[in-house]
């Protein structure tokens, strides 16, 4: 009711709380995994390989999930605020991700393991440059000060359909993986209802669960953040970076 | 220029080329890789497992995600004739998926192997279920004559979503399932770049290609079919389902 354009948005915290509980029982399950059924994780040692998995859903599908509910989320915080802390988030999921990348290289370096043969690596590297790709094309026309209005509207629905489109592959990325970890550790095993394979299918379905949430939050219509406080705040953003002026200096 | 309302389309033509090239291509690689490496398809014999992976892929990917593309691609066709096709196109890949996954079930009956235990098939089966009941939903709103003009344009949003997203888990399952029979066929031999495995690989990639075009198609919003357009033709529709009156006849 505060403004005459501002949609409905009843139902949006459940599922923004329903999206965090699924989230972080994905991290919780994927730590209980590790710890019950491959022995914990540590940097030294066979252990080393563990990183990977944990690093990988807590950066590419926890954390990358969240920046990308931060504008559904802070709807009526300065688009500014709600920009940096997107920005940020994004960083510390690549960060995240960067140190499980490093320790399954170095993991495969010191068993003599070949990297790069599978699906799932494939996938993997794909992603994960789209990712990096795609958060310093954001950066230059989101938080640079150099593209123009115009050039950030135009660039706008791309940057979500991409990052929509990296989340989903990350996801499916992390299955394959999973699928991969169980095929090599279980065998033939897989197939008689293993406790730690019902568990990772668990996991599997947890994660499909997060996804599925995460894009019905971002992708419902109702719950974009309102386009005319929207293009005030960009148009005052724009105002500010380039007049070095503060939006509540006006 | 037909219309005021009636944006631009104009790469649209080049984008639903490139995926037809795609999804054809994804089918033509599946038959090679059952060709040249899995012995061919058959229904008796050890080879009717073979007809599980082609059945899903031309089903639940290639027409599946046409299916979803009629909107776009027959933008200025009555309502009515691009829903039936919709609808029908959906028919043909749900009775192909179904054949797909009978030759699975029955493989696995005769050879003793046990069902549903791994990740692929809890999610395919999940899939399959979400599928038949998007469809019995779908066709109980929008071709049926009981749904009024509110009930349908409220579950429109809804249908897109899950439709989306069933399409995503499909291509997804169909990645899991790749893996599985990837490591299940060349086991350690799948990290020495054996050409099955590379073949495998690329049939992935073009599988998360075909999913991402079709995708792009679907969402991108100047691309979406007129709202003036659809809303006359709905309630023309509406009319002659309730009259028994032909649009042509008014």
């Amino acid at each position: 009711m505060e403004s005459p354009a501002s949609p409905s948005t009843g139902a949006l915290p459940y599922y923004v709380a329903f999206s965090q509980l699924l989230g972080l029982t994905v991290v919780a399950v994927t730590g209980a995994w590790l710890g019950l059924y491959r022995g914990g994780i540590a940097w030294e040692s066979a252990l080393q390989f563990n990183v990977h998995p944990l690093c990988m859903v807590i950066g590419l599908v926890f954390l990358q999930g969240d920046a990308l509910l931060v504008y559904r989320v802070f709807r009526k915080e300065a688009k500014r605020t709600t920009k940096v802390l997107h920005g940020l988030l994004h960083v510390f999921a690549l960060i995240t991700a960067l140190v499980g990348l490093v320790a399954v290289f170095d993991y495969h370096r010191k068993k003599g393991y070949a990297d790069l043969y599978s699906l799932h690596s494939w996938c993997g590297i794909l992603v994960f440059i789209l990712y990096f790709a795609q958060w310093l094309v954001g950066f230059s026309f989101f938080l640079f000060p150099g593209a123009s209005f115009s050039l950030r509207s135009r660039y706008r629905p791309q940057h979500i359909f991409f990052g929509a489109s990296i989340f989903v592959l990350c996801v499916g990325t992390a299955l394959l993986g999973l699928k991969e970890a169980l095929l090599f550790q279980l065998g033939a095993k897989y197939s008689t209802f293993e406790p730690e394979g019902v568990l990772a299918n668990v996991l599997g379905l947890l994660l499909i669960g997060f996804g599925v949430v995460v894009l019905y939050i971002l992708t419902r219509s109702d719950w974009k953040r309102p386009h005319q406080a929207e293009e005030q705040a960009l148009s005052m953003d724009f105002k500010t970076l380039t007049e070095g002026d503060s939006p509540s200096s006006q």
